[in-house]
């Protein structure tokens, strides 16, 4: 269905919950995605508070045209919670993003940030086999890239947080994921680092002190830094303008609505709608 | 937002609600009226079964972003006790078909049901001053019709219907909205009555036994079968031959949008959208 027009009373809802919920970008980029494959699912946003998050949840799960749920702030933790079934992501990382509502009712839960990011890297992809990573920031969305770095094939994984307990968990997921130990605490000189990932907002605002010295940053560095939307963060600015090669956070939710909208339509987690 | 690929985070919801609900006509109606008035709302689809209402209720009630609910089949009902306020028609009928959800998550029910039917009939609307009129079917339908009728300054309404109670009771009911004893239960020879009104499904299948003998229908009725949509009636397609003045349910269906989405964009009863 191309648009709402095409809305009838056979179509499937992606519902999107958040709270708030009004700069979701979800419905706006899947919904032409389920159009173009001809699928009759339509992503609708809802303002779900986290005192409704439970009774939502089993009347969204009773309805049987509901394809699925997309969840953010402050959902994503508690929503796993409520997952009949969890992807290998998930449930290292305790979170998810997308459920996938099977015919029977039951409520699939995945999490798409981390394969989203390498996926959104494009050809720099190769780069992180035998990499020195460094990794900033091991809340949610670090740790669900550092659970999708670990299938990459690094050298090193370096976590930089301001929480010593927040990288501890994230390096023993991560070298677990890896079956080895790739991942710990920052402990050489960032300049050393062939990749830089930013999954903090840090460096949106002029002034935010940012975690790591980006006067260490050096050309022929593969910097990424998912805080960037519409606007460029310091971090990104400085490699620009050394010449380094770049991903932004388009770059991640691009390549994370395209699994989000296979994932919606039934599909098993990583493949593609078409 | 005049298509899908306009559906953002700011989007509002009208819910609308069956079981099944693959047949709901309102979604693909109404969804142009909301573009047309430049209204960030989308209707969609949810399959709601009976003993999910009440929970689905109580989730969607808590959405700031829900618009309304629109129930059909077999919630009418149901969802009328569980309203927080309701229209004159709605409490009188006993039943709604749309929920405004205001500000405050309060939940207004009305039924347009009735007044539709009257503004469908268009112009034809001012040969019900004075008339007598023959109802046929005192069920949901039956009694919203008769609920509207009462405001319209009939000479009289006759009531045919299987079951005895529930002429007395859409009987009862008009009297009071009019305020003066016009509807009985019909005691005269149906070829009497000016308009003809059928409020009952029958007539859509060959072997129907319609309550009325049409041999009766004589020039110059007004007829009105909401039972047919996309097929005619054998009540309609005799009236057609006969030349007498038609009415069928797409006009009570597309009058009644109309009065939808002004009510689902927060307008009162009856205000139209614009």
């Amino acid at each position: 269905m191309s648009d709402s027009q095409g809305i009838d009373g056979a179509t499937r809802i992606y519902a999107v919950w958040g709270d708030p919920v009004k700069q979701v970008q979800t419905p706006r980029l899947i919904n032409p995605l389920f159009a173009a494959a001809g699928r009759n699912i339509v992503a609708v946003p809802f303002h779900v508070r986290p005192e409704a998050l439970a009774r939502s949840w089993e009347a969204f799960r009773q309805m049987s045209n509901i394809a699925g749920i997309g969840v953010t702030v402050p959902h994503k933790i508690a929503a796993a919670a409520l997952c009949d079934s969890m992807s290998e992501a998930a449930r290292a990382v305790g979170a998810v993003n997308s459920i996938q509502r099977t015919g029977e009712g039951a409520m699939r839960g995945a999490l798409f940030d981390g394969i989203g990011f390498v996926q959104g890297l494009g050809a720099a992809r190769e780069r992180l086999a035998g990499a020195d990573v460094l990794l900033i920031g091991a809340g949610g969305a670090g740790r669900a890239i550092a659970h999708a770095l670990a299938g990459e094939g690094l050298g090193r994984l370096q976590i930089v947080d301001l929480d010593p307990a927040a990288v501890e968990f994230t390096a023993d997921m991560a070298n677990r994921a890896a079956g080895a130990p790739i991942a710990g605490p920052a402990d050489s000189r960032p300049g050393d680092a062939t990749v830089w990932i930013n999954a903090t907002p840090m460096g949106l605002r002029p002034g935010d002190t940012f975690p790591v010295d980006t006067a260490l940053l050096s050309q022929g560095t593969l910097v990424a830094d998912i805080a960037s939307l519409s606007r460029e963060t310091e971090l990104l600015k400085r490699a620009r303008a050394l010449g380094c090669a770049t991903s932004d956070g388009n770059d991640m939710l691009n390549a994370q609505i395209a699994l989000i909208a296979g994932f919606a339509a039934g599909l098993e987690p990583g493949e593609p709608l078409s």
